[in-house]
């Protein structure tokens, strides 16, 4: 038997040619693979000597041979082919070992020449690993460092590959050219100034039982890195299996959770916060959130930041609810809430640390791409437009209000007092609607005074101002910006409300 | 010079061929594009005299061989290239023409088994593209007959393409490859049970001023294929560019339209419907949506699926609108919109060709798809659950509230009356919020009898059911399903409401 490899990424080559010698298997190589080979002591075969042709043009030309591709793409099966290759004098092929160098970490270099880049794009290694891939009833191809000692191990128990192995590998070689290609293309693409293309690959996690409803059916997948607050990369502890619409939800809380440093908890119902709350521990930004609105947390979902304890999944088991999310569960938490057999338990990562995380969302024939709104300016002082000043208690509120409002659908108006939302106004067409829902919902909370609103976008007019004066609110924060501004300012000095403009709008749809 | 063709696609091939050999250009071929050629009396020359090599194992080894990438590969002005061609006996190969047999057809067929699929993949085709990609400085590739005329217009010009042409044509070979390994891939994953992997591709139409919000920055990209209701398609014949939250409105607007065949009109702001109506004709239409809410409507989307008029756009005209959508906008109404320059105006085609659309959105490290929302049951007769039992203008209504309802975000509510909307209640984290909302609506437009009523979701309790009799609703249309389905027909019963159950579910979030 016979391997040809021919790799970029030498990471575990050597050990791995050692062990395909050891198994009695030929071992040619090319170029720098076989350089390290050879000074690691490993007996190697020159390409050259196989094809009988010399390394030209810099290697271009290495291995588009027939003396390579008709060892590789021949049927054993096929006696015509066997002749051929007898009457050719070609020797069977029956490994590739091939990966190709990252074209992305080429283009990514600084400063980096059109030329290098086209320099760095390989040539003979897809074409190997395309025929080695083609044939895999006969031929093993490997592509992927990773699979080097389970491979080494079926030699060993069985002299060769098992057919189902060479079939994965197979496509697991395919799906290296097309990424590889993928790569090149839309490089070429910018280079030659032609209209700019998105590719776009994920892996599947599940099969949903169904989409938003259940004549729509639907998948989830996730991409090929892990990123923070990311249901794709959760472990679910306990539960039946998420829903579609378990999934936007539970989305939608992660994105409010990963506001907060301090310890918070958040209820979401239907891509809505129905209420919020920081604490001093999980135990009151839960009860805080929970007594915010008791009736829409009702088959609802909830996130926090803080590792559940058994105090807290004690005060929560008594709700029903779809899903509790958090880095941790304690063994205590996981006791009480576990008795729930159909309550889904998810830990969720909480690192801080995804970089520049784009949003998806398709319409009829197309498909809009958008930085995902992450940051959010704190609210200071200096961003104060009133004669009256918002007291540092107030600013705490400003600040949690403004950090939830941009997660509560446009037009998005959020009462808040004590780190806590006691209204939140979602998706209204117009802002004073979405106002009264907010304010409407602190009353009969039986808040009256002291209140703090936060609005997604700019007061267009200055009835919100005025009607907040009517519900007892004494601070507001909003984006500013509106041609009215002035209008909304007057009325604040007039009903003695302090306001902040952040110069920042947070629209959500 | 001397070019290489061997085509799946056969199209205007033997044309290309002549004009090659008239520009005094020497042609090789392959296998079937010989055969074609030469019985088109285009003088041609065997690939096998090229590489002095046999084709061996049914044509799998054709052209892997020195003296054709030899050819391709090296470059014109690297004197040890050319020394190793002269040594080797290797001539330039200056074009390539090559397309590859479109996978997906092979594996679309009735009953293709794995065996034929494989067969399929093209090993030498995607090598050739890609070696004289690589080498675009000297080396021209052709992967799309479209190509042919202007390349023999650039030959006929100036005795060779232009530099700029070939990498034009060299990024277009990359992405016919990337294409092809990512159908490979996807199918060759099924078969070997690997995990299923996703591969989009999309074409850029315009990068957005910005996205959701000014911070975010944005794209907006197609699909390679035109289908109807597309904004990525749409003919813009006046006003400003198109922003990222306009083209998700709009977008939601045309999903309204296409549910109606009769003269429509919708009003829409924020993805919900304000006012929505049909009409005998699209002045009726317009005239009936815009009376639903003359306050929402500011700054609002309009879209109808008819053309419309002079006489329709002297109403509209005085409206601040953002957009208006329809299949043709006749020379009058062009007139008398375009004196708003900024007023956008979109031509859209309203086909309803389209098959299977699927719905991309992302949540944090992963990507939800589903079949989009598209049909809609009819509401008929035997779905009523009540005694008492719709009209048949009650029926007609209950038909456009359940049509537009599932268009409105949830928890949604709709309250309607003579085929037009007079109640649009969106968004609520619960029922009876959104209830409320679309019935305070409709008697705020002075409407208190004869009420119809859609809701997107079932109702969990019987406290709909109650308001909406308050409100003076003589019909519900609901999907039922709840436990408590029982209480909500029972109380229907007592108020004399009836009641349709289409079993079908629309929840939009």
């Amino acid at each position: 038997m016979r391997a040809l490899i021919s790799v970029s990424d030498k990471t575990g080559v050597v050990e791995f040619a050692k062990g395909l010698r050891t198994l009695g298997w030929e071992v040619i190589a090319t170029g720098g693979t076989m350089k390290l080979l050879a000074d690691s002591g490993v007996e190697v075969i020159n390409i050259s000597d196989v094809t009988g042709f010399p390394e030209i043009c810099d290697g271009r030309v290495k291995t588009l041979h027939p003396n390579v591709h008709g060892g590789l793409l021949a049927r054993r099966d096929d006696p015509e082919h066997l002749k051929a290759l007898k009457d050719n004098h070609i020797e069977f092929i029956d490994m590739v070992c091939v990966n190709l160098y990252p074209f992305r970490e080429t283009i990514s270099k600084p400063g980096v020449k059109m030329e290098d880049a086209i320099e760095n794009i390989d040539i003979g290694g897809p074409s190997m690993l395309r025929s080695a891939a083609k044939n895999w009833a006969d031929v093993t191809v490997v592509c992927d460092p990773a699979d080097y000692d389970a491979i080494l191990d079926e030699i060993r128990a069985g002299g060769n590959t098992e057919k189902a192995t060479r079939l994965k590998l197979s496509a697991k070689a395919y799906t290296h050219t097309a990424e590889y290609d993928a790569m090149i293309a839309a490089y070429m693409r910018a280079q030659a100034g032609l209209n700019e293309k998105l590719f776009l690959e994920f892996d599947l996690v599940q099969s949903l039982r169904y989409g938003e409803n259940p004549h729509q059916s639907a998948k989830f997948y996730r991409e090929g890195k892990e990123v923070p607050y990311s249901l794709a990369f959760a472990r679910q502890l306990n539960g039946k299996e998420l829903s579609y619409n378990n999934i936007q939800d539970a989305n939608a809380a992660l994105c409010i959770v990963r506001e907060f440093d301090k310890p918070f908890c958040v209820g979401l119902k239907h891509m809505n916060p129905c209420g919020a709350a920081t604490g001093k521990d999980v135990v009151e930004a839960w009860t805080k959130a929970y007594e915010a609105d008791k009736v829409s947390i009702f088959g609802g979902i909830v996130a926090t930041n803080c590792t559940v304890t058994r105090e807290a999944a004690e005060l929560m088991k008594p709700i029903f609810l779809e899903i509790i999310m958090a880095p941790k569960f304690d063994e205590g938490a996981l006791e009480v809430l576990s008795a729930k057999k159909n309550l889904r338990l998810l830990e969720v990562s909480m690192d801080k640390g995804d970089v520049d995380p784009k949003q998806y969302v398709s319409v009829n024939g197309g498909l809009l791409v958008q930085d995902l709104d992450v940051a959010t300016k704190a609210v200071t002082a200096d961003m104060c437009v009133t004669k009256a000043k918002p007291a540092a208690e107030q600013m705490e509120d400003l600040n949690f209000g403004w950090h939830i409002v941009k997660h509560v659908k446009s037009n998005a108006i959020v009462a808040v007092k004590d780190g806590r939302t006691l209204g939140v106004g979602a998706g209204q067409m117009n802002r004073i609607g979405s106002a009264e829902i907010a304010l409407k919902q602190a009353h009969a909370a039986g808040v009256t005074e002291g209140l703090v609103l936060a609005s997604d976008g700019f007061f267009p007019f200055d009835d919100c101002v005025t009607l907040a004066a009517e519900y007892g609110v004494t601070a507001i924060v909003q984006p500013g910006g509106s041609v009215r501004d002035e209008d909304s300012i007057r009325k604040a000095d007039e009903k003695g409300i302090a306001m902040v403009f952040t110069g920042e709008r947070h629209f959500k749809h």
